[in-house]
């Protein structure tokens, strides 16, 4: 498997064709997966926002007051809008916003970027990265690439590890996921492994050569790397059933009145 | 960035020199990084046992009973004194065991695998894996291979997404992950992101190409990627003062008496 970022991709604005743009810079070949990191989607398809245009709820002016009495820094009440504008559900209130997005990713302030927006407050996170995943599929293929894989992804946190690592928001192309169950081990024994979210490990192997910062570069090309036999699946969203931390969540003693 | 699993590594046995079989078929250079899944790991250091071996404690007993209530499957009581063994911690009890590991790893059923085990029941996970790593790391300097960084791997699930990917268990001659806070982004401002954790990205990226079952391959020599200047730290599994996931599943009420 070969990792190769795509070089010299200019500052996106809304309304470029990522397809093109990155057409035009890498040489993709059939079987090929490409990674496109959310914030140049987010930019393509003018995801950009100001704060101005959040009028504070009292929802969210008591998750800011929240905020700011648990970790002592003062938290903007319209970024707290902003983040309940494109959440639909609320994980965690203090000392961070944890909430489910409107397409089923859990993330830290519903992914809303402060950093690496050009005249703007925020950027954020596509509406509908699976469908954008396609669509720049499709421009690929329209472009003579074809059967070239698109995973849209970001960085983001977990519970019991520090740091952050690259996750898939969408995909297009190939299945998010591969079925190991039924597999024999190599004493012909039932496999006990499960199902491997190949989207998010594809998405943490370009994290690896992407960058954060000035020099980041958006886009990777991932080669000789193919999915193969196995049963694919597109659930990488658990659902609150099937998410026992979900659920203590839910039902934990905040240990206040909120 | 280029990944490449080690071919021909025979059926791994207690006592086997893990660095010198890996050496004999890799083509190692300074700066590679080499993945080593846990399993053989574990069967280096002769970490298989049979269920025999746990007499079973009230506690483990009232475990397996638990789960056989709540999941409608029968557990082995003494495979839950074999994870109540290996943890210190015990996260969720029901329908299945998420321990914290003596080394600090969260995972279910302590990491103990029941597939890939010759002539025995349980392989458990070695017990200090940043240990096994420098060993591993020391083996290959002895024959010459200097400045190669090791990881261990396992691959696990986690909340809110579905799928396993690969995770690191322990790593040598490297840091777990790298610091980019107050690295300048693309406008000169202060990038909101914070530490990734490369460790965790290098494991998965190489349980790409691993694969699992019979062909699977266990050790991966992934080239052509540096750490960089950026700071690091070694700090991977989090405490629970700094995991509300954790705090939340402490405090969860399990709507039963137990």
């Amino acid at each position: 498997m070969k990792l190769e970022p795509v070089a010299d991709l200019p500052e996106i604005r809304p309304g470029d064709d990522l397809a093109e743009l990155i057409a035009d810079r890498a040489s993709l070949e059939a079987g090929d997966v490409l990674t496109v990191a959310s914030t140049v989607v987010s930019k393509a398809e003018g995801r950009m926002v100001d704060l101005e245009s959040y009028p504070v709820s009292g929802r969210a002016q008591e998750l800011a007051d929240r905020i700011e009495s648990v970790a002592g820094e003062r938290k903007d009440p319209r970024f707290a809008q902003a983040v309940l504008a494109e959440s639909t559900e609320l994980l965690i209130e203090a000392p961070f916003l944890l909430t489910e997005t409107r397409f089923g990713h859990i993330c830290v302030n519903a992914g809303i970027d402060r950093s690496n927006v050009p005249d703007h407050d925020l950027l954020l996170l596509p509406k509908k990265p699976a469908e954008s995943a396609e669509r720049i599929r499709t421009g690929l293929t329209e472009r003579g690439l074809e059967d070239v894989s698109v995973i849209v992804t970001d960085t983001c946190g977990r519970p019991f590890r520090h740091g952050q690592r690259g996750v898939a928001l969408g995909w297009a192309g190939m299945p998010a996921s591969r079925d190991w169950r039924g597999e024999p081990d190599r004493d012909g024994r039932e496999l006990g492994v499960t199902v491997q979210s190949v989207v998010d490990e594809l998405a943490s192997a370009a994290n690896l050569v992407t960058g954060e910062g000035a020099d980041g570069t958006p886009a990777v090309v991932v080669r000789d790397w193919a999915f193969g036999d196995l049963e694919g699946s597109d659930e990488l969203f658990r659902a609150v059933e099937d998410d026992l931390v979900r659920q203590a969540l839910r039902e934990w003693d905040w240990g206040d009145d909120s």
